[in-house]
């Protein structure tokens, strides 16, 4: 069964085109860059073969995905012979507000879930609309999945993800926790207990996604009971340029001091801060590594908070969870800088905790134990990969559904 | 000794007369309240003895000082004979800033100093100047010490003191985490390792002050590493009124759903938010509790919520500090609330922390051990004194001076 994911940002369209059998084999995959915008462009790359970029103007992102559907089938750069080869498609949808908690066929109920939730990811939720409505038209009939980056932690409960501003903000805006990064968390969690031969559904696990985004999660029994980005992918920890959790009177201060718009505020907590606002550098960790290596003092600064922050997380998520099973590492910092991974586990004996310091710093994106067989808790670093999710989710979903229209005549 | 303890907020002047030998005796205390309004009154206490409330309007600072002092020496409310009698007085002063990490004599500079903090303590500081202005001015030639409640949490490093917001912030304005309690924070800690017969100079202690305003630390070799409350006192923790810790997200979006300005939020996350918010009931935990326990599903929820805050900070700080010894519970709530107590402290057991229920169902107000033999933390219910804390700061200090000045001589 072939899958195409379509991953739609708001002036981006990232896609893969999946073989989904027992197996899972990528066939092309790329992304629509900059579209809307003068200087738009079309990276194909087709896996050991093609890899190329065009350069046109890409009007919106029905013709954006319009030029990668092309790509797929016409002459060179073809992996299919026709369209109809594509038997499924999988998005990946950011905000599924409290009606998703979990991936569905799409149609017209769903896509006006995903236009309710609009107001809660401005930026995401109408590119993720446009990229459904854009394959309505382009492949009638192909079956469609939507994804929710929100899904998994939709089993958090009250506790959890409720603010503890006035009620009324919940029920009048949905003011909640909603968390993102759902489809890696889980993802990450059942690979790493298949590898170890557990049982997903009766450990507790914290899973550490620490990427240009980065969020926490604590995992119980198969279920998110607690993730530390919340009601917008900013709070929590500290990220490339995302300040996370700040003290809430910090922004009515700045704002009062120096005159500043909300839209200021915005943009200062989500472009300028993270390690990149207290580096004055990099918000590239790799950057703040070699940097803190030569002497870097504030680049050095700003990887130890990064990591304290995550040390702090795994405490508190440890006490909610009650004691640790698994502890995982994942995203492209989590997965391949050693420095940070390193600093993140130092000083947590008390939770049993030992791992390989000569080991850790060996592993470069690829499944890995990092724990010593000593340690109380299994220490991992486990690649994600969220089109692969999104492609399985998929393929579950339209067997499912045939299986069912089968029984049913 | 007599020592008189002054405690300024904005409309209020809290006082206590202690006598300060080996022991300690309050002589007298009381309150001027709603100082500036017209329906201010003076609340005057000596212990076993007198109670009284006068009613007359007070029109600032100074004259509430005026009364108090009078009431001190006058006729039938008399405990001293004379103002003379008065040796020194201790100020609680709300904000030091980073001049600040231990209590000092005050002279100029040093109310230079604080008055250098009035950007960050807008309504306490400039009560606190006030406060001793005013003792200048009645009791010409009395030591006068300022005792700060951010001083404790000076010893934090860098990684947890700053906000990864962009550096100048922290360089331009001081934004940065002071904590407050620290007075709090400090004595229960030294006073539980006292009554164990601890050296409080190498304990991993974990305090819980729960009062109207909550703050958690984590206190390593005697030093505050890390604490909960931060640029102001709303970080951190559920409050009674106050939101504690929300995403950074959160306060833009309201702000442009409902048209308002930052600055009108500060009063949505100061009073209208924490336990009330969520209970829409009070924001006294005690009548949380009694609503909860006649089937108030939202004052159970406030409580749970609350609750669960405590313990993701407890879980948070075991991993700053790696490992716990001792945590302590003070403030009204922390002293006196088994309920919330006994939520803050289930489901820990990964920790080894082992209570004993019923124990805890008894203990309201006094110095008591909550946990069993079993425990590996120990974990105590400690009654917090302020001013008893200031008075002896006070003591210290004008004892230290006084020798010095006999040796100079």
């Amino acid at each position: 069964m072939n899958i195409l994911v379509l991953n739609c940002g708001s002036s981006s369209i990232k896609f893969q085109l999946l073989e989904i059998t027992d197996e899972a084999k990528v066939l092309a995959k790329g992304m629509a860059d900059r579209v809307g915008m003068d200087n738009s462009e079309l990276e194909y790359k087709v896996p050991n073969q093609t890899e190329l970029v065009f350069r046109d103007k890409i009007e919106n992102h029905t013709e954006g995905i319009d030029r990668i559907l092309s790509v797929l089938v016409d002459g060179k750069t073809a992996v299919l012979s026709e369209l109809s080869e594509i038997d499924a498609v999988g998005h990946r949808v950011a905000h599924g507000g409290e009606q998703f908690s979990e991936s569905v066929m799409v149609n017209e109920e769903v896509a006006d879930g995903i236009r309710n939730c609009i107001d809660l990811a401005p930026l995401h939720n109408p590119a993720n609309l446009a990229g459904i409505e854009a394959m309505e038209r382009l492949l009638p009939g192909v079956p469609q999945v939507a994804v929710f980056d929100t899904a998994f932690h939709q089993s958090m409960d009250k506790e959890a993800f409720l603010y503890s501003i006035p009620y009324e903000y919940y029920q009048k805006y949905g003011i909640r926790r909603y968390g993102f990064h759902g489809t890696s968390h889980k993802f990450v969690a059942e690979k790493a207990c298949n590898i170890l031969g557990k049982d997903f559904k009766s450990m507790k696990i914290i899973t550490c996604h620490l990427g240009n985004g980065a969020s926490i999660a604590a995992i119980k029994n198969g279920k998110s009971i607690d993730t530390s980005m919340g009601f917008t992918p900013n709070e929590g920890l500290m990220m490339g340029t995302r300040s996370g959790s700040i003290d809430p009177g910090i922004l009515p201060f700045i704002a009062k001091k120096e005159g500043k718009e909300l839209s200021d505020l915005n943009n200062l907590i989500n472009k300028e801060s993270g390690v990149k606002g207290i580096s004055q550098h990099s918000s590239d960790m790799r950057d703040l590594a070699e940097a803190a290596e030569c002497g870097n003092k504030q680049a050095e600064l700003a990887l130890r908070m990064y990591a304290q922050r995550v040390k702090k997380y795994i405490g508190a998520y440890t006490a909610s969870l009650n004691g640790l099973d698994l502890l995982i590492f994942t995203g492209g910092i989590g997965e391949n800088n050693h420095f940070v991974r390193n600093l993140c586990l130092s000083d947590l004996e008390y939770l049993g905790i030992d791992f390989d310091k000569e080991k850790n710093k060996t592993i470069r994106g690829k499944d890995s134990m990092l724990s010593t067989s000593e340690s109380k808790v299994r220490v991992m670093a486990i690649t994600t990969n969220e089109e692969l999710v999104i492609a399985r989710e998929t393929y579950h979903i339209t067997q499912k559904l045939k299986y069912q229209e089968e029984v049913s005549h």
